[in-house]
């Protein structure tokens, strides 16, 4: 398989998904309720979903697909060409916002990632990378991320981390939100990591993320430097929930050291 | 003073300093903090802000400026034509992330706002009303906000509110982030009041914010039937820091009465 055929695949898939997205705000939106009142989906993320997988099975029959709708493979591991796909990463901010979205695609190959994609639709923007060769915004190389000091942080984080909750000891996140020079919040998992690899923001946090939320902006962030672990400083697992981290070299090493402490 | 040649000139002046201020990113910023580590000016706030008066002082000597960076006059009442200016509001994520800020401009008249402005610069965007002319997203009437119930609702509050502070019982605010279906935080006031006045957000709230932070928006606001009171359901004060609650009718009444308490 040559990964810029690949490539150029992937992305004309993007660009045709996002145009239909696009088009479909001339449409009515069908919203349902998935596991729970505000875990939403559309008619629209579903049609993605089906668009992506139809055209790779028909182009790339032993490819398998996890996607966050459901229509594509029961995976169980990961061999093989993967395709781990959220067609519309904010489905909430799709609904409310009509922008602040994005597809987020990782192709993973034996459980390596090879070629990361988001795609901020309502921007036209599209960051990719390709294992070993860089990463892009647009046709722009992404510099490797640089250090940043944790007084002079821009943290993406859910107020819903910082009250008390049931992952993680919310007083280390306070003592985070009075340390750092702000906090940040997008709703959009890929979104948020799309700003820390173009380093708009410094670190991005959640306490449970899907495979096809932060499987692309691994590859991303791999090809920039910056560190992606769980909140125990432990590999993600991309066949399960994961607890997540997103942040420049030397400042990840501080937040799981000195503020994150997990129930 | 025809209400409408003062619109255009308003329009006018803003698209030239946002042309600016894009420009700028290909020179050299310089960074300057005033009255905390945090609170961050550069050169281009300064220089977009004598734009701004330079212009105003020759074209409407009367009219009196009341600017972020203090080159304008010194405002002790709002008699006569004011202009209200934030040239660069969110200047944090101008520095950091090179988006996601505005210029914020109202105009009144004897205290009563008559024309206000929101321009997201790099979104290109302008949000712009005339009272009782109603608002517009560029050229694009803006329809009026709708009813929006607590438990749908997305609000704009920084994790700066939601743990201990010197403003706010914080313990409302976790229940308020515990009810509502998302928080949003995006480091920019007139960008999340233009989320209101749009629909993206249904509320915003801040402990603390200027008068050049919220006068343009207040217009808007006007015009497409939001709320806007302090945090103690009082009017705004446009002489002083003001708490500040922007808020679809209904929502903004059940945030004061249960979720705001002012310490």
């Amino acid at each position: 398989m040559d990964i810029h055929k690949l490539d150029k695949y992937a992305k004309s898939l993007i660009k045709e998904a996002a145009g239909r997205i696009k088009a479909s705000f001339n449409t009515e939106l069908i919203i349902e309720t998935k596991s729970e009142a505000n875990d939403l989906v559309t008619n629209i993320d579903k049609e993605t979903e089906q668009f992506f997988i139809g055209h790779i099975k028909r182009d790339f029959p032993d490819h398998r697909i996890f996607g966050e709708e459901g229509f594509g493979d029961n995976i169980q591991d990961l061999n093989g060409y993967v395709w781990m796909l959220d067609p519309i990463d904010g489905t909430m901010n799709f609904i409310h916002q009509k922008k602040n979205f994005a597809i987020s695609l990782g192709i993973y190959k034996d459980g390596v990632g090879i070629l990361g994609y988001i795609c901020n639709v309502m921007e036209d923007d599209l960051i990719s990378a390709s294992l070993g060769e860089g990463a892009y915004f647009n046709d722009l190389r992404i510099p490797n991320v640089e250090q940043a000091r944790i007084e002079q942080s821009i943290i993406g984080i859910n107020a819903s981390w910082v009250v008390p909750n049931k992952y993680i000891e919310h007083e280390g996140m306070i003592e985070l939100v009075q340390t750092v020079r702000g906090t940040r919040s997008y709703g959009s998992a890929a979104i948020e990591i799309a700003y820390v690899v173009t380093g708009k923001l410094d670190a991005y946090m959640s306490m449970r993320l899907s495979p096809w939320d932060i499987a692309g902006g691994m590859v991303v962030a791999k090809e920039v430097g910056a560190i992606v672990t769980n909140l125990e400083d432990k590999p993600i697992n991309l066949l399960t929930q994961n607890t997540f981290l997103v942040a420049k070299p030397g400042l990840h090493k501080e937040l799981v050291t000195n503020y994150i402490k997990l129930k």
